[in-house]
């Protein structure tokens, strides 16, 4: 594959990745039609999952497309969904060679799109920047392949790893470019998670603000039993933005019952001993469409998705100063009685927020593209 | 000044920062002669402080360096000490220019060295490059105008600020990149610091390893009650490489005793309370000669330093995983009640390091060069 195909193939990625957060339940793809070196057209996932890459860049390229060549990164669609094919608009558009990244695990796709093209007589390429086809997209292929969306774990803490004082003191830990990068984050994700601890201790609205965002994600609690104040900021703005209340069955039901009325989805999970099982809470999450979950804590939310292997990605933002030994911890107990046994993280990045640190990991083991 | 003057004296001050660690308790100065562009000589100044850069380069350029400029990273010495003033020096070279970044603030040099140079007719310069000599020679300068070294407190931990688990098992926590650093930047130091605590359960030996140096930090352990094992690496390793002991005026007299027999060298210090007072300990090590020490822990020592606000450079290795809230922290307890009475440090530096991450703050009140 020549420089070329591959500087169009990676603005595709980069037009995909306009719309991470914003596409759920569909992958948030982009695509790019190229003719003699001139881009005729830029397409990314709509709202909702909807049009989709491939129509959005075809259309603005029109009868242009004629002998063009398409680069998306994720294999195209060959199966009537709530849109047509994306295999027979490229068909109709008379494209000649398409040039895709990773293959759809879905299996109404799987391979079916590029057999579409090829029996069509287009040409069809496949697996370059694979990686970073599945790196952006690790959150679709995560529910398409596990059933569940792939979890960001962000953990903003002082330079000995503490959360808030001993007396409950967390604002502000990290400066205004690590809380404006926490809400590009946000915009990112389809959801945000937190437990009940968090919700009763900082009355978060976990919206994100200042971005000029059209967008929210959904808020998600994870409380079995439902113990968040009915007057909460989630509580009182659910109606505005989504809040999905993930809760045990013994949840009380009259609770059940007002935070319907208030606007929130309640999610019934299964229980791990006395614990909501996270491995539940996650397909529960999964089954409704979710593909990328933030979650902002606290402790013990953190220490369960940790120690049941559930985290993909870990984004540490590190403040300069300590807080001491007194100070809440920012993840809860995990059991670890050696290191040989702790899994590790990849670092992927790391660069000066402002006055902090960002560090961003990901799992050994991520979902995989085909 | 032109950019060939700042050119040199960055080279000068790279000269410079290879004597830090080895010069104690002089600075590590660098001097680069320069005349019509080529550079005539480099000095560096020698293990244990002589001698001073400014002869090295001199020599190395001999007779051509009549009417060249000597870049120099501190004023010149115009006292008789163990060597005599470079000043002389400088004026038998016939050199005709001297640029300097930042003054000498000892009492037998301030100012005297430019002065002298001035009066022979040569023309002085200074003030390029000063903050970066002052963070190089941040350790001399501290001792000058402070009366102690400055410290770094190093803390490699896992990504919630552990340094161990609830058992104690802390092998590895890093990688070996990062623990490579830590043992150049040992070299670098004049003295590694450790807790009794720290010495006691991980009896560590704090040499430089494998990095082909041919020079040792001193290292210093602080134990009030000289309660660190007689067997341990250090005690035995005590006359090939310095180990100096702060304790407490109460210290058993038999235990002073073995540890003068086995080679150490007793700091006796005062006390805050019921522990050793950190400033008596730290003006101890000063008056001895230290500049620069770096404190590796443990958590408790950590606290007393940063509590008392002598630490001036945090060094934090963040490792890829999460050792969960029973682990130890890195850092005691501090009493810190708000987060607006924290001392916030200023991020110098963040770099990948194999599969870890490091990033360098530095105190917002360093000690001033003049």
């Amino acid at each position: 594959m020549n420089p070329d195909d591959i500087r169009f193939l990676r603005l595709a990625l980069g037009l995909g990745r306009r719309g991470l957060g914003r596409t759920w339940p569909n992958p948030a793809v982009g695509c790019v039609i190229v003719k003699d070196g001139r881009i005729l057209g830029r397409g990314t996932t709509g709202l909702g999952g909807r049009p989709h890459a491939e129509r959005v860049a075809l259309e603005q390229a029109g009868a242009a497309s004629e002998g063009a060549t398409a680069y998306v990164s994720l294999e195209p669609c060959a199966h009537h969904g709530r849109t047509p094919p994306c295999t027979d608009a490229i068909i109709a558009a008379r494209i000649a060679r398409v040039v895709v990244a990773i293959g759809d695990p879905d299996p109404r796709v799987s391979g079916r799109g590029f057999a579409a093209l090829r029996e069509a007589g287009i040409a069809v390429e496949i697996g370059q920047c694979a990686a970073e086809a599945r790196y952006d997209l690790g959150g679709f292929l995560s529910r398409m392949t596990r059933g569940r969306p792939e979890v960001t774990l962000k953990l903003a803490t002082s330079f000995d790893g503490r959360i808030a004082t001993a007396s409950g003191h967390s604002q502000w830990i990290t400066g205004p470019q690590a809380r404006r990068w926490v809400h590009a984050a946000r915009a990112r994700h389809d959801a945000v998670m937190v437990g009940a601890g968090t919700a009763r201790a900082d009355d978060p609205s976990l919206t994100v603000r200042d971005m000029g965002a059209t967008h929210q994600p959904v808020r998600v609690v994870v409380s079995r039993r439902l113990d968040v104040p009915l007057m909460s900021a989630l509580a009182r703005s659910a109606k505005e933005v989504p809040v999905w209340m993930c809760h045990g069955p013994d949840a009380d039901a009259a609770l059940v019952d007002a935070w319907k009325g208030l606007g929130a989805e309640m999610v019934p999970c299964g229980l791990s001993g006395r614990q909501l099982d996270m491995g539940s809470v996650l397909n529960e999450l999964g089954r409704r469409g979710l593909t990328r979950v933030l979650c902002e804590g606290g402790g013990a939310l953190a220490a369960s998705l940790l120690s049941e292997g559930l985290v993909d990605r870990m984004a540490g933002i590190t403040a300069g100063f300590a807080m001491g030994a007194e100070g809440l911890p920012g993840i809860g107990a995990l059991g670890l009685d050696r290191l040989d046994g702790a899994s590790r993280f990849e670092l992927v990045e790391e660069a000066a927020l402002g006055e902090d640190i960002l560090h961003v990991w990901v799992a050994g083991r991520p979902a995989e593209g085909l």
